[in-house]
């Protein structure tokens, strides 16, 4: 299948052996990640606006208000870019030219289309929050008509892509490791803090467990 | 001057209270992160590509290699957009719409000129790393011609640009706050590790306070 990811467009151009178009290696980094960043085009201006996603196989699926300037525009079935960035660590040389950084990052390119099958955008929508929350779908009110209207659910494809993938410790020139300069890696983790119980709660309830212990574990 | 960076282009659309023009908040923002995503077009198609950055005064400052396809296209002067976002937490609603993630983000909109003079572009190179890793620069040894030489500057006035803030708990409607739900906020931070020291040091050397402390406290 992996070949099939690849176009010139998405070809690694670069030092190819930090990018792939493996399906499984992208797929892997899109369901750790749960932020992307939305590239499209408007009179020739491009955009670029974060947002969540959620995978369904070889679907992305973002979503917004029917009324956002992003989702109006790309129901057009424009051509879009969806970037998902995991930043790993700070990769510490001894010169400033190879400093660098460990990530992992995927592009996906194509064109995204209105999810109009009311049982599809529902099963969308759960995906999308079940990759930002796994299991806090069942615990919530689901969206009632009114607000499956004021939604837009978008899918793109996963027919061109990359994956760029940066690790391990600085490479730096031969005759700069004898300097008496600290080198090494400072790794970086997207960490959950402790968590805010709404003032407004007026029935008891615990924490979650999935709040609790939240992680960004591959699902399996 | 707050006004000036509004056009018609980053004027803001929905929820107006969110977001805003002013250059302080703005500067805080690209400050406070050191990751952006960038857009552009070629042929059509957007692309967006992470990259490190760094601001001096009403600028924003990106590097990479020359050679590479996003230096090579936007040192022709196309237009981009440089969006920088700040995770701050996920805000966990009784309802499945009224989930939300708090959040800071910038979008700049422009075009990037190539940096050619060789003082600014040291300037900007040293800028860049220390909003990275401030107090790096200073240990390390600087690039030299060949270096130089083999990295492209590029800078974007900050003169049309926008900041969305979501903070705070959940808004829910009026019927669902008797939900037998937990609600609040499960706050985000990209948090420092244990530093990693290169296997390959040949040499004494503590690692640097600034490491060792590391944190993306604003600049004064």
């Amino acid at each position: 299948m992996a070949e099939s990811l690849v176009t010139e467009r998405t070809k690694l151009k670069r030092i190819p052996d930090r990018g792939t178009h493996e399906r499984e290696t992208i797929y892997k980094i899109l369901d750790e990640g749960f932020i992307c960043h939305v590239g499209f085009v408007v009179d020739g201006q491009p955009f670029v606006i974060p947002t969540g996603y959620g995978r369904i196989d070889d679907h992305v699926y973002i979503h917004g208000s029917a009324a956002s300037r992003m989702l109006r525009n790309l129901q057009k079935g424009i051509d879009v870019c969806v970037t998902v960035t995991l930043l790993d660590g700070l990769v510490l040389a001894r010169s400033a030219f190879h400093h660098s950084m460990n990530y992992r990052s995927v592009v996906v390119l194509g064109k995204a289309t209105l999810v109009e099958d009311p049982e599809e955008k529902l099963t969308a929508l759960r995906a999308i929050s079940e990759n930002i929350v796994r299991g806090r779908w069942d615990d919530v009110r689901e969206p009632n008509a009114q607000e499956l209207k004021a939604t837009s659910v978008l899918k793109l494809p996963i027919q061109e892509a990359s994956a760029k993938i940066r690790t391990g410790g600085p490479k730096d020139e031969e005759e700069d490791y004898s300097l008496s300069v600290w080198a090494g890696v400072l790794p970086f983790r997207l960490t959950p803090g402790v968590p805010e119980v709404d003032p407004k709660m007026s029935v008891e309830a615990a924490v979650p467990a999935y709040i609790k212990n939240y992680s960004r574990t591959p699902r399996s």
